[in-house]
C-alpha cells in the first residue's frame, strides 16, 4: 500500500487546559498486518472527556498516554485488509485505535457494528460506551424508582442526553443542566426533559434549583463537578444516589479548587455517592445494547451528535469539548463511511 | 414525693460553639406518674455529638430541641414507681429521658437492662446507642473484608473504638487517628490498634497516613469530617467504602469552611460514600447487641468511658466532647447506681 497514516500524538503532557502544540500531527507508514490481524480504516473517532485524564502521568484506573504515542480513543471503522476468518473486508468494526486513520485491529476485542440498527456513528456514542455509561450509571448506580426526581448534568452531552431520557422513561421527573438556551431547549424540546437550568444564564443556580425541583433532588447523575454539583448537594433528598460519572469542570485544574463543605446535617440524609467507570459494568452491556436499539428503533430514545470533519481538527475539538463548546456527542469523521 | 427534679434546657440556640449561657439549670417538679406509666430516676445521660445538630433549628432526621424545653439524650434509670405491669421498682431502664433526673419512661420504647451483663452504663455505650452505630456502620455501611485496611478517626470515643476492635476481630488492619500521645496510646496498646496517627502531633498527616497505611485504606470510618477526612479520602483505594457516620469538626461551624475538591482521577477509584443513621438499621440491634455481650463477656472487646459527676456539669461535659476533650465515652452520673 502506498498511502500513509496520519495520526496525532501526545507531544506534551499539558499544564492545565491543553493546547494545540500539546498534540503533533505525524505521517508514518500504514503497519504490516501480520497472520491472524486485521487493518482497519478509521471512520470515526470518539471525543470524551475521560481523554484529559489519559494526558497526565499518574496512577489510573487505565494507564496514561505514552508521550510521542498516538492518543487513545474509541474508534468506527471498516475492515479494509483481514487476515482473519472471522473478519471480511468491508465490516464495520468499533475497536479502541485512537486518533489516527489506520490501525491494526485487535481481534480479540473488535466489536462488529450492524449498520442496519443504526447509523455506525452510535456505535461512538448512544450505542457505544456513552450510552452504556448512561444506562449501568443511571439503573445500576442511580436505580431511580417511579416518581423520584432525577438531575443530570451536562444534560445535553453524550452521557446527559441518554441519562435524561432514560429516566424519563422510567417515571421520573427529568432535570437538566446545561451551559447556553440552544442546549437547554434541545433537552426540553426535543429530549423531553421536565425542565433544564441554564447554568450559564443564571445568577442563583440555588434557587433555579430549587424552582426546577420542587420535591429535591432524588437522583444527581454527575458529570461535571465542581460548583454545580455544589449546589445539586444542597437540594439532596434523604435517601438521594449521587452517580459520580465525570467531573470536567475539574478536568484542567493545576491545583486543587477551594469549595464549601457540606454543612453538618447532611449526614442524616443518608446520601449515598459512588464513583463508578462504565467498565466495571461490563457484563450488562448485551442487555443493555439490546434494549437501547430497541428504545432507537421505536423512536423512545433520541440522539445528538456533534461532528467535526478531519483528524487535524481533533485537538481543537477535544480543547472545546473541555470547555463545553460542543452540543451533542462529540466524534471526528477521519475518513468517508 | 417531696423532691424536686432538676433539669437542663435549651436557653439560647449557639452561635458557633456553645457556651454556658446556652444551657439553663431548672429545678422542677417530678411529674406525676398517670396509669400505665412508670417513672424514672436517671443514674447516666449519654453526651454525644449529635446534640449539637439538635440545638440547630433546622431540619434533619429527628425534630430540633424546642427552646425552654430539657435537651435530649439517652439514659439510663431506675424505675422508681411503676403503674405498668410490664415494669417493676428497681427495674433498670434504657430511655431517653434527656439531660434531667427525673422522668417519665415511653413504655412503648423502654428497654430493661441486665445489670448482670455488664456496668450498667455501658447501655448508653458499647451496649447502646454509640456501640450499634460502630457494629451497623462497620458491617453493614463499610463491608470490611479480611486484610483491608480500615482507618477510623475519633478512635478513641465512643464509636470509634469500637469501630477498630471490631474490624480487628474481623482480620483487618486498622489505623486509628486521635487528638493527643494518650489517646494514640490507649488504642494502639489497650485496644490493639496496628496503629494510631495523632493529629495535633503530626505536622503531615498525609505522610503520617502514608506509614500507618501502606497499602491504603479500604474502609474509612468518618466521625469527623474536615481536613481529616481529606487527607483520608486521598489514601483511598480504587472500591474504598467511607462510612459517613458524623462530622464532628464542623458541628460548630457558623459558615461552610472552605476545603480543596478532590482531584480529577478520583472518579476512577470507584469510592462508595455513605452517610448513615443508626436507626435506619434497628431490625439489626437484637442480633448485633448479642454478638456485642458475646464479645465482651469473652475479654476480646474493651472499653472506656469517661463519666462526668452532676448534671449541673453537662454543658460544660458537652462543649468538651466537641472540642475532643473527653477520652472514651462520655457520660453524667446523674444520680447514683
Amino acid at each position: 500500500m502506498n498511502k500513509k497514516n496520519h495520526r496525532i500524538v501526545l507531544a506534551h503532557r499539558p499544564d492545565g487546559e491543553p493546547k494545540e502544540t500539546d498534540f503533533r500531527l505525524e505521517e508514518t507508514n500504514i503497519p504490516e498486518v501480520g497472520p491472524g490481524q486485521v487493518l482497519v480504516r478509521v471512520i470515526y473517532l470518539s471525543l470524551d472527556p475521560y481523554m484529559r485524564g489519559r494526558m497526565r502521568d499518574e496512577e489510573s484506573y487505565a494507564p496514561p498516554v505514552v508521550l510521542g504515542e498516538v492518543m487513545t480513543g474509541g474508534t468506527v471503522g471498516e475492515v479494509i485488509v483481514s487476515n482473519h476468518t472471522g473478519f471480511a473486508v468491508g465490516d464495520i468494526v468499533g475497536d479502541r485505535l485512537g486518533w489516527q486513520e489506520y490501525g491494526i485491529g485487535d481481534t480479540a476485542s473488535l466489536r462488529k457494528i450492524d449498520p442496519t440498527i443504526a447509523p455506525i456513528s452510535t456505535a461512538n456514542g448512544i450505542l457505544g460506551m456513552p450510552g452504556m455509561t448512561a444506562y449501568c450509571g443511571l439503573f445500576e448506580v442511580g436505580r431511580p424508582k417511579v416518581g423520584e426526581t432525577v438531575v443530570v448534568s451536562a444534560a445535553s452531552g453524550a452521557v446527559g442526553q441518554v441519562v435524561g431520557q432514560l429516566a424519563r422513561l422510567a417515571g421520573c421527573r427529568v432535570v437538566g443542566i446545561a451551559g447556553g438556551e440552544m442546549k437547554c431547549r434541545y433537552v426540553k424540546d426535543e429530549l423531553g426533559f421536565d425542565a433544564c437550568v441554564d447554568y450559564k444564564l443564571t445568577t442563583d443556580l440555588s434557587s433555579a434549583l430549587e424552582d426546577a425541583c420542587p420535591e429535591g433532588v432524588d437522583v444527581y447523575f454527575d458529570n461535571v463537578g465542581g460548583p454545580i454539583s455544589d449546589a445539586v448537594a444542597l437540594r439532596l433528598n434523604t435517601w438521594a444516589r449521587v452517580v459520580v460519572c465525570g467531573a470536567i469542570s475539574q478536568y484542567n485544574s493545576l491545583e486543587p479548587e477551594l469549595a464549601p463543605r457540606l454543612p453538618p446535617f447532611f449526614v442524616g440524609r443518608r446520601v449515598q455517592s459512588r464513583g463508578f467507570i462504565v467498565s466495571d459494568f461490563a457484563a450488562h452491556f448485551p442487555p443493555a445494547m439490546h434494549i437501547m436499539g430497541k428504545l432507537i428503533r421505536e423512536g423512545k430514545l433520541k440522539y445528538r451528535e456533534d461532528i467535526v470533519d478531519g483528524l487535524e481538527n481533533a485537538p481543537r475539538a477535544f480543547m472545546g469539548l473541555l470547555r463545553g463548546e460542543n452540543f451533542g456527542k462529540l466524534q471526528v469523521r477521519v475518513g468517508s463511511e
